[in-house]
């Protein structure tokens, strides 16, 4: 039995309604949500219920080709046309989500060559399916080839969501911690809370708990003493984007985590696909950092916890310069070291293969 | 003029009752309570209305003398036995703080050679009024000591509140920056938002603002990013007890900040009065660290962030060793270096002079 704990899904198609996990109502209620109309989908993905890049993608996709079953026209290019019109509306629920995008485009190209309305319907439905499959692989071979890396009863440290409920299954940083447990590895995760936004005790801490996984939680502010007191044997962490050299940007902390790990000669490990680079970038200097609103540090769930008017400075994400990064692990292995030539080399053996 | 800005004061003798600032409901509400009664006193020091070691010891002082001033005894001895009785009373409030129980001690050693139940009466204020005038003396001289740290412009970190609504006025950590603000030395303060408890967002901030000094919040996962990106200066904190060899306890995250300002070649300050020494204890291994209710990292003001059974890790203090540490600041001097001997001498010179 490889399945007898529960990973939390974030969608699944039914064919008639996508099902969604309602992700601001975590950790306190477990609600998922049917989504039956472009309206509906659109609604998901700009109130957050959805979240992670992929996730989001995904949803889109689903929402797409859910959308265009309705469709009631003559002819294809009148398909096409509503086709294009639904995807322009679907793409403005977050304009800057690159995987939104991308799985629209995905599924818009997939009907290039349809000869029949019912054909075109049929592939995109496909074609989604194809995305979340595929997505769900990539986060697989990444937890394989994380998995290596760790041995029975490793503490390990994380921050944010980079989990199942961000992407198709088992997300990217957690998914070792999935393919340990159902390997019997054994392996106890320490999540920090991830402030302002609190995806650490809102979403890891929770979807770990349902996936059967040791997990406790502590505060950004006790990684050095946990490091220290509990034997932390590695760090593991998502990433939002990475430059060519390996500098990576990602949540808020993760610089602070990777100085910590390198004083306490912990290895400090990044997991995400390739679609993670950005080999336009040639370092971290180059990345720019959101900074958002200065109430998410003033208040806490919309309890005020701070003067109202005290000056805030609220970076989103931070970068983590490569020379601090003991691995990054991709779908298609590990890059350790001279990261430019690596990750070169990398991108090179997947466009041969 | 000196005092054209408001530092707070936590507590304040008014003959016939004691205000204290209600630490309670900052920053959203600033309220000052008037004591008039030993209940008063207990009940605003278990309540925490009241807190920070000097503040508390000082808060108790004028508690006792308060209510010794309406004893209507017949002889000396009838008043020693009743004001045993309110002292141990006032003590049971809050029995692990080390400056509670010594400041009531001074207070009944004070009176050995009354000869009048007036005189005792008078000499009970009085020498609660010395021990509020002894620990601001105190926190003055830390933060003229401190002040020749510090250059005009610079940016400096601090986490928790060593302030001075913890004791009688300037605090310990934030002494220097009431005393650049008078010389106008322009100082500009990143406050750490201090979780699980906040004191950094919740009073740190609060006070720092009230006095007219420049002050920035972030969270705690921020400090690594804002010292790169903000170039920090140096990083000042209080400290909770010092071991002989310099080791310092302090409030959770301090540790990481030393580690992250050693990273970063940042100066990294302890503040602290000589009573924060303990040289009973060799060094920080020996300290014990207190673990807190796991509810303070599953909520935050009442409101629940995390799985309501996630399991937690919440310590309350973490060690910082003096190989991170690039001084300790007290009221006799600075020691920097060969810790265990600076500190030895120290004491040594305190006991000749």
């Amino acid at each position: 039995m490889t399945n007898e704990f529960a990973i939390p899904r974030s969608v699944e198609w039914k064919e008639t309604y996508i099902r969604i996990l309602n992700q601001q109502k975590l950790p306190d209620v477990t609600e998922y949500v049917d989504l039956e109309t472009k309206e509906d989908v659109f609604d998901a993905i700009i109130t957050l219920k959805v979240r992670g890049a992929p996730a989001i993608g995904i949803t889109a996709a689903f929402g797409l080709a859910l959308s265009a079953k309705s469709f009631e026209v003559r002819d294809l290019s009148d398909f096409r046309r509503q086709l294009a019109d639904v995807k322009a509306y679907l793409n403005s629920s977050r304009p800057t989500a690159v995987n939104l995008a991308w799985a629209l485009d995905r599924l818009t190209d997939s009907i290039r060559d349809a000869t029949s309305i019912n054909e075109a319907k049929t592939t995109l439905v496909h074609e989604a399916i194809q995305i979340q499959i595929e997505d769900e692989e990539t986060c697989r071979m990444i937890g394989q080839n994380a998995l290596q890396l760790f041995k029975k009863g490793d503490k390990i440290m994380t921050i944010c969501n980079a989990g199942s409920i961000a992407t198709s299954r088992y997300g990217t940083a957690l998914a070792p911690f999935y393919l340990a447990k159902q390997k019997d590895l054994g392996l106890h995760i320490y999540a920090c809370e991830t402030r302002p936004v609190l995806q650490g005790s809102r979403l890891t801490a929770w979807e770990l708990m349902q996936g059967g996984i040791d997990v406790t939680l502590i505060t950004d502010s006790m990684a050095a003493h946990t490091m220290k007191e509990k034997h932390i044997s590695a760090v593991i962490v998502g990433a939002d984007r990475i430059a060519k050299n390996g500098d990576t940007a990602n949540k808020i902390g993760t610089y602070g985590l990777a100085i910590l790990a390198n004083a306490f000669q912990i290895p400090f490990f990044v997991a995400a696909p390739l679609s993670s680079f950005d080999l336009q970038i040639e370092n971290g200097d180059q990345i720019p950092i959101e900074e958002r609103d200065p109430d998410e540090v003033r208040q806490i769930s919309g309890i005020r916890t701070a003067p109202e008017d005290v000056p805030v400075f609220n970076p989103a994400f931070d970068i983590t310069p490569s020379s601090l990064i003991s691995g990054i692990i991709t779908e298609k292995g590990i890059v350790t070291d001279s990261y430019t030539e690596e990750i070169e080399q990398l991108f090179a053996d997947c466009q041969l293969s």
